[in-house]
């Protein structure tokens, strides 16, 4: 059941990398919300390959097709449901990686784990592509969100050793989203762009790759969503998040830089501002005791480089017993935090529409 | 259903701060597993407060009572519950925060998510007295762990600025753990533990707290556990964590530091050794694809400072509409990640023990 | 998992027969709805042994602690927490069922699941005293009902082979409820409370247990609750009401009689009634595709006869692998049907107020 | 998420009548087992229209594609998908109803819960075309049993008032099942065949329809499956049972007779026959406290008469708040039960595999 995400709505995604299709079962949408094809499809392109110079030069459509929940443009009730069948396949990349897997890739695990049936082409299951049906359920929730005035937005905060602005955590808004710098890297500052960008360029003259950060903001949320304990905002978009290939860590607020603050710093002051109750600052990243406290929901990601590197490795033969080297060909991304900034968002809108429809739940 | 984890167990807490008792039901205890109470005894005591110069001088016995699930020292297939009855409760602390929410705490969101209904005392539900039989939980799938071979340790790797030594990510064993140096706080660094403690009091000397990191390991763990997507072991054990009041952070091996590595350092080398095939480094924190590699399991816990500290504070009264401040008394810790270890270790036992029943359904 | 019930409420049921105590807990109640502990003792005392003459004379008060979840009153958002000591144990009765399964219960069925290690004292985990936690729990969430306008009775539609009238199932409201004859049974016919009192006493007389159905009815539920296929308040209200001991059949409004009529006979044609769209008929049993129609909830549960009889009975020695006979004494039920009223209620209560949530969640 | 079924395994269903496609999602399907493609086809073939001169005469030839997990004809890990295109689509049969709601049917219910987003066109998310997705599931779910020596079979066990043979409890097998007399309907006895077939033939005739009783069985099953309480097999395989369209009403054993029985004559006194522990008949319906007892499960579920059917009906228009009358055309099956074998034991197969998984997870 490791594919199906959600209490209140089910996400069910499928697929391999080369498998006939890939899609994703929605079951939970409210009946007659819009369904917004077009916006769905632009914010899937973000994601999808090929359409980015930092990015592999692999070029696939991500059309989806939708096969059920929609009717006169409305969700229907039934679950929703959307394929993209994969075209650009090509199974012949990955053959050896059975027996030689490669280091940093699920390779080896899902052999263990799924005692040597488990499909290698591309990946399988594994494979980044996955987060395209991730992207098409990230899309329809984002849009459920919007139209209750939530708003999600991200940008890298980190790209190896460049690091951007950080989003201001008691100030910011959906005009900062859409103020963001948008070019092969999305940044708040541009004078750090190009920066990061010259850093993916010279990794992968190496045959190399590199990692990064991506700090993810939701506005507009009310205070009161979440619940305490394992249901949680930080439970919950932790649990989503890391769904995202390559994330290794997360935190929210001031999250690690808090362990080495004071009480007295680290503690936001309640203030009233316009009649509201605030905080003067938001080190708590808009999460108080798992529930929402109605500032600015503020986390970072923090992405490894691209496993898939050109470098000769050191591997095993699992066949053989022995240590062997391994080099990888193919078209991969030297940066795969460069195209998740629509993944991380979707896995945040999933999740925090998970909890609200809890919250609709017990209050009327 | 925020206090209900497992997709196999069922692990539901309850109670508040200062509600007749708390306690722990657990479905899915394999029958005929002994029960071994002295044993659960010892990992919770590690938790209780009043047992460390450095907490609170609050003493709670947490003395539990079983009440089912166990039949002639062994569990016998029904619910184990056990209870923990609220005896040293001082209720007349907590009275004003219903209206003066505490900085940090949870009171105010908890106070909007439950239409005000909500129990203040203690903290209430949000309470850290709610880890007690989180901790019950934990040395029950701790032990049942450990029957298999498996370990689950933990060391305060940061204490405010002071760091202690971090596991050899690809060596660390059971051995490590035993050799820890348990003093008010366990490190694997004994030269860091007066640092550490000195920081922590002079914290609480003004008043103030102070926050922390915790580095947990898993060893002796399988390769095959977990699952790919939103039930991998990075998931599960957030989803856990984050259940812990006071964590902001968390990262897998590397973690944030993968963000800033080439995948030429990050990426760990398949390697044979004594037969077996093991990664030369650990950088992936033994989980691949959300699934163990047979490698130990690393991930670091960022907790925040303790926000109940005594120097007053800006709040706001929400009857008036003003803005006025706060000072807290009575009994609180000055650095919550010292008594934090054993809450730790729990999500990780819980989180773990869940993902493996996952993966004997599929692997016989 | 198995002693935990719901997709937005989680009931969690503890216990066995004789272990220290039995309880439940709750997630998920709404905050500030009023905590009434007099209705629920009087909701649970219909279900007590030692209150019905018909019943076993084994007195249990079954006085129940609130742990946690309520304060001031009212419940306050936590899990509601509420423990049944076990005092009246009479543990010797049983000690030779582990060997010796008795026919029609779980002895045997239990060995084997659970290797010999479960609790065969008073049938532990599969003892009819669980159902008194399922009781507070129906009883909690029947208030929440009422809250709503929406009540639930049942009667004794039969006894061994003695038929009670049935409610009207187009027309049957509170007013019926209220109306039911409650003597040692509840009839909607007073003419058959005594000829059904009369099979009981001679089977008790001569040692033996008779069976009977059990009619509830759901009235003022709106339409539109409950969703399709797995989820359907047939499925959810069969998933609960199999729970309680001794059900081996449940039929919703015309049920197995509509197998034999014709579409034309069993078609219940729409109505307009004082301005509101209803059935002329309810063969549907209130329920279409799964989803409340606003006509009355109908359905009966079929019960077995107590399994525990004083007739000598033929069984096998596991230990010896022969065949032997068995004897058993203490105080039983002679017609489990009798107290389990309530009991039916409970789990109705609990389905249907966890389908009202899923309602609440996409109908705003 | 009332489409999705499972504790270890999901099910996940999607599509409408006369959406682009229809479907299933089957996560946790063990890795590297065989997938037979040709056995499934048969399977669905069972169910599928135009193929009984009992049923409709639209033709669907239900080819489904698979999308993914599978590699190399194994089950390869990644979740199970399988799309059926809607090519005999014509919607313009149903306009009329989401005004004029047809008796027996969902129409009335579904606009209600979905405030009249939901899709009229054949019926929609509520069709019985959706079993055909739940046949392949049940397909994949019986051939995994099937290799465990656990077969599942079923037969007409009543058309209208016409009563095959029972299935003799305590002795049936695998061969009964392949003696099975398969026509247009599926009897034990096959002088009763033709009797059924007229009551059919002659509702068909009057523009009407009738209802059936289907009984079956699942042998093989060994003792020790199932758990207590909510997630016994009787209310896993009445959850699942449920789901298929017209089943209004289930029994296990004995069911609704029991309620008529004594104790004595209920009760299924254990024996040992060949060196094994089994019951002299089987009045429980192999399943005690909700565990089975390694005697074959056997259970009966009620179907209601088609409610489409040809006759004018009474029903009401929305729009206008008025009586009116309705006459259904198109094509419909004057017996839903004669197609419905496969869909019933589909159900079974899925709550029975599922609960084999609890099995594993604590039992190795």
């Amino acid at each position: 059941m490791s594919s199906v995400y959600g209490k209140n709505i089910k996400v069910s995604i499928f697929g391999q990398s080369h498998s006939a299709g890939i899609g994703v079962v929605i079951d939970g949408i409210p009946a007659g919300e819009k369904f917004d094809e077009e916006k769905i499809r632009k914010f899937c392109a973000r994601r999808a390959p090929g359409s980015n110079s930092l990015g592999t030069p692999r070029k696939e459509a991500d059309e989806f097709e939708v096969l059920s929940g929609v009717t006169n443009s409305k969700f229907c009730g039934a679950p929703f449901a959307a394929v993209i069948k994969n075209t650009n396949v090509k199974p012949g990349d990955y053959s050896e990686f059975s027996d030689k897997p490669r280091p940093g890739h699920a390779d080896y695990t899902a052999n263990i784990k799924y005692n040597g049936a488990s499909d290698f082409s591309g990946g399988g299951h594994f494979s980044g592509r996955l987060t395209a049906p991730l992207c098409i359920a990230g899309s329809v929730f984002a849009g459920l969100l919007e139209e209750k005035g939530i708003y999600i937005g991200s940008h890298h905060e980190k790209i190896g050793g460049v690091s951007d602005k950080r989003f201001d955590p008691a100030k910011v808004t959906k005009a900062d989203f859409d103020s963001l710098y948008r070019g092969e890297l999305t940044v708040i500052d541009k004078a750090q762009h190009d920066k990061m960008a010259d850093v993916i360029k010279a990794c992968a003259a190496d045959g190399d790759s590199v990692g990064g950060v991506i700090e993810c903001a939701v506005t507009g949320l009310p205070a009161g969503i979440g619940e305490p304990m394992f249901d949680g905002l930080e439970n919950r978009i932790a649990q989503a998040v890391f769904a995202v290939p390559g994330v290794k860590g997360i935190e929210f607020g001031a999250g690690f830089a808090a362990a080495e603050m004071r009480g007295s710093e680290n503690n936001d002051p309640f203030i009233i501002e316009d009649s509201k109750i605030k905080t003067q600052t938001n080190n708590h990243g808009g999460i108080l005791g798992g529930i929402s406290s109605g500032m600015p929901l503020i986390f970072r990601a923090a992405m490894k480089p691209t496993p898939s590197i050109f470098k000769e490795q050191k591997t095993v033969s699992i066949s053989k017993n022995e240590q062997c080297t391994l080099s990888i060909k193919g078209r991969h991304d030297p940066c795969i935090a460069v195209r998740a900034l629509a993944c991380i968002e979707s896995a945040a809108a999933i999740a925090v529409y998970d909890a609200l429809l809890d919250y609709y739940k017990t209050n009327r």
